[in-house]
């Protein structure tokens, strides 16, 4: 059994067939270079790489974990090695600006690489994800010298990068955070406090970590609007720009944790520690904000990577183990037993999986368009390219980690008690799954985020222009049997809104009560969409005799599985999001438990 | 924080409060001097030793895990010397026969001691309750001999026992097992093969290891007609009783798993073991559903320890945590921000755990008293019980299970990015939960015995008491408002199952493709009629003026939860369970993937 199979046949359909991306990036000046022959030609050599280095370290790379001594980390067997090949090979640049050694190629074309890297192995990208992190904000907000200082170092990926905001007592609430920037003399600050949560805080893999701090200035007002941020680099930096002597930051301790326990989650101490602003004073939690839609964007792929890891190793087993015979008559007569997967149930769970992997793998090739068309620069179409992924963005980010980690746990059940034995990597799936709905901003806060702050702030305009792409798709595809539904729950989303709406306008609580049952509702609906695009689009090569038959049929049928078994989940969240709060705010702190 | 906190006030409600308990005792000739005084004496006791011992080294003991080392396990630090003070207290004897040493108090105590013990340290329970499975096999099929020189051992605690019976290539299809049993010259068996999975296979807690292990005569028919069970003890017994020269069973390695840790789940070898016949040649798997329906039950108690335990942690923590302010209003005005239990989505997760856990304590306790009655003996009334326990004990062991996981992910969501982390102990309560979805049963056997087993098979008849009595309950308990609801729920189980009866008629694959909703919309409907009774009773106490209001209040106020926010689940499975098995079926084996 491999570690892992690149799907380049599903991400190619998704990307040509069903997204248009060529004709997508021709329409881009900027990247209107980028046809499908070089995409296909990046995407093979990248799947290579995951395929052949980063998989067979996953497993192991969780048993062993990182190592903290005395301040060092030193990361498992093969993690360091892997990261020079693919610094040597070009990746951290791909899709980075040409003014700073990057390639530019399409951000869409990075998300799809980053699901690769992601699935075969999440602990690992995440060095060099938190890099792009870094490198997106210092690229919207650094001076020309920090860029040419920093930018081109992690670009070409000498240097890696970290985001620093969490301290103990504040996640969510950063208005509370405590770390200081004082002013030095030359111009720079002396940065002083605890991060906890750091990502890639510290490790064996670069020369030197550039990171992104949060903290006050001495006369910064209270709350999230005196918080500014500041590039603090591990090493500094000489004249010529080389690796100098060590700043005042180092890592404290690691975390023991449920999962991705390759991945280093660093304590880290600003003693002192010598940083530059980067951005307007007090306007660090807005300049943040670059990053963190990145960074939401790249844990909803992990909800991807691990429906996708989940389905692989699942699917494999299911076609082998044999146990019982098929109830509707012996599927393998030759045998002293049927293979699982001719169970009904364990073909729900298998196309369960399949449907999460594949429709969010659909949704989010569709953000890659969004983000190519913002990041194109043309006025009118990237503000409401910007206004649209602002909208899916916390769909994307709680919807496909909250259905991921769901999938994982089937490809589990899959295994029946082998699914719980570490050498299977099933459990592993799960145990590194469980964080994507907690960091980067907890399933709870993007359901606020979409509901409350988005939708019904925009009194719904937010939504539009995705609803009316739905409606105008449901009316020229009228044909095809799954489109009543989805027009229906379209109508349904709609009114749910309104409603909901109504309800929060005499009651605050009344949001917070609905959002995530709203936002799954959505979820739900937006991925109905692209099951629906898919099976016209699947349907279509088959009539027209396209070839390629099993692979269209298997597509049309999985969105008719889609359509029974997975959308009807509506049906329930309609009812209790609009149940109201009373029966969750009734009870008193002191009642909860006796 | 304390680690553990029995919820006493909460189990003694729901025994004396919901189901009489001591009216039902009462009425039992075997258990009439059970009272009230005598079971919370008893139950203090036991919630003391399972705070104050157990629940301490739960954490440690994950951290820690199992040694093995040429064939002997090392159970963590405490675990031996908790197990000696178990012994001491004569906690393994409570339920079991005068006969052999036993206290004799009814089982539905037993079950109650059992949920204390398995919230604090699951991982531990699992030690003596294995016991207790053999003990059962034991006592209904062994002889006056074999009780004589094993059972008054088991009973005492000073032997524990084992049940082995999956192999590396079967573990739901026991009909491939190959283990075998050879006659020798003395009336015993020569035992050989290999068994896996085997929990308390192999430690060092008990003098003695007594395995019930499956294996086939010589002359056995093939499948499951063909399996017979002996007693294979880990050292040989002296014709004085008394442990003597080492028998050729031996364990050759533990599991590394996902979660309960410190118990050791031991590939066994029987290597010429000499084993002793129970029970009639070939009937062995007769035999063994006395087992497998203890452990079933067993097995369901843990999705409410981890319930609970996820619950109790979780409240902890929301309670204390200050993160951002109460949309409608600040709650906490002398703090920096209020605790996050006043933000309406931590509330529900909140909730949701508390609705699982106190309403699968009530589902478990009912079971209780139905074990009681059978092993009371009076025929009538015993048969009665045994059908409706047969029909429960699926969805006890699916259903409560898998609420048991989600709470226990509600618990560590509830946590943020803190969950994550081991410190708290709210992601080992996710890993070691994951196990109950899995043994003895998956949720899709679960499921089928449900639906296929016993349902269909009996034309709905197994199910006709239990609605009835939902029925009944309905009629005389109008006046409260959520009983419309639970009505129309009951009326459409027994409409759900005639359509998903006929369409297995017409394809046996319905019954697969429609079992796990079925069995979780009937799960949802059990829960809605004990939170209904809850409701009245606790209505009534209120109505009456009996004091203890808030408790009172706060029962009424999670009924009122679970029928706004859980039971509603129940409209899209009926949606998906009828949806037809063609959406499962169609998709060719070669065309999961591509």
């Amino acid at each position: 059994m491999a570690d892992y199979k690149a799907p380049l046949r599903d991400i190619q359909f998704t990307m040509y067939e069903l997204l248009d991306y060529e004709q997508h990036w021709q329409a881009l000046p900027k990247f209107e270079e980028t046809g499908a022959d070089i995409a296909n030609a990046i995407m093979e050599e990248n799947a290579k790489f995951c395929e052949n280095v980063l998989a067979p370290i996953n497993q192991s790379g969780d048993a062993e974990g990182c190592q903290w001594n005395d301040g060092e980390v030193t990361t498992p067997k093969g993690f360091k090695e892997a990261y020079q090949q693919f610094v040597e090979a070009g990746w951290p640049s791909m899709t980075h600006s040409p003014d700073h050694g990057g390639q530019g190629l399409p951000p869409s074309l990075g998300l799809v690489l980053n699901e690769m890297v992601g699935t075969a192995n999440w602990s690992w990208g995440m060095y060099p994800g938190l890099s792009h992190g870094a490198m997106n904000t210092i690229e919207e907000h650094g001076t020309d010298e920090q860029k040419e200082v920093y930018l081109t170092k992690l670009v070409s990926g000498e240097w890696t990068g970290t985001m620093c905001l969490t301290e103990p007592h504040c996640g969510t609430d950063l208005g509370m955070l405590r770390t200081k920037a004082e002013p030095n003399a030359d111009g720079s600050y002396a940065i002083s406090g605890t991060k906890i949560f750091i990502s890639a805080g510290e490790h064996d893999m670069a020369e030197n970590i550039v990171h992104i701090v949060l903290a006050r200035l001495p006369d910064a007002p209270a709350g999230t609007k005196g918080i500014s941020l500041f590039i603090v680099p591990k090493f500094n930096i000489a004249e010529d720009g080389s690796v100098a002597d060590r700043n005042g930051v180092s890592c404290g301790s690691i975390e023991h944790k449920m999962g991705i326990k390759a991945s280093a989650t660093c304590v880290m101490n600003f003693d002192n520690a010598k940083g530059y602003l980067i951005g307007p004073p007090n306007r660090g939690l807005n300049c943040m904000f670059t990053f963190m839609n990145t960074a939401r964007l790249g844990t909803a792929l992990q909800g991807v990577a691990h429906a996708e890891l989940g389905f692989q190793k699942s699917l494999d087993y299911a076609r082998d183990r044999l146990q019982m015979r098929s109830l509707s008559g012996v599927k393998n007569p030759d045998g002293p037993a049927d293979p699982i997967i001719v169970h009904p149930d364990v073909r729900r769970m298998l196309l369960t999986q399949k449907a999460f992997a594949e429709g969010g793998r659909m949704l989010m090739a569709y953000c890659g368009k969004l983000v190519d068309i913002i990041s194109n620069g043309e006025e009118e179409s990237a503000k409401e390219a910007d206004a649209k992924l602002a909208f899916l963005t916390p769909i994307c980010k709680a919807f496909l980690t909250e259905v991921g980690f769901e999938s994982a746990n089937h490809g589990v059940q899959c295994f029946g008690g082998h699914g719980f034995i570490s050498e299977w990597g099933a459990e592993q799936n799960v145990r590194d799954c469980r964080i994507s709905m907690l960091y980067e901003g907890t399933t709870g806060i993007q359901a606020l985020d979409l509901l409350g702050r988005k939708v019904l702030m925009s009194q719904g305009e937010i939504m539009k222009p995705f609803t009316k792409e739905v409606h105008k798709f449901c009316q020229a595809n009228a044909g095809n049997p799954l489109v009543a539904t989805l027009a229906e729950a379209n109508k349904q989303w709609g009114e749910l809104t309104m409603k909901v709406g109504m309800a929060a306008m005499e009651n605050p609580d009344e949001v917070g009560a609905a959002s995530v049952d709203y936002l799954m509702f959505s979820g739900y609906v937006v991925l109905g969409y692209f099951w629906a695009l898919a099976a016209t689009k699947a349907q279509a090569a088959l009539d027209e005799g396209r070839g390629d038959a099993a692979f269209y049929t298997a597509k049309v049928q999985a969105a008719n599985f889609y359509f029974a078994r997975i959308l009807p989940r509506t049906e329930s969240l309609a009812t209790t999001m609009t149940s109201g709060a009373s029966s969750l705010m009734d009870m008193d702190v002191e009642s909860f438990a006796f």
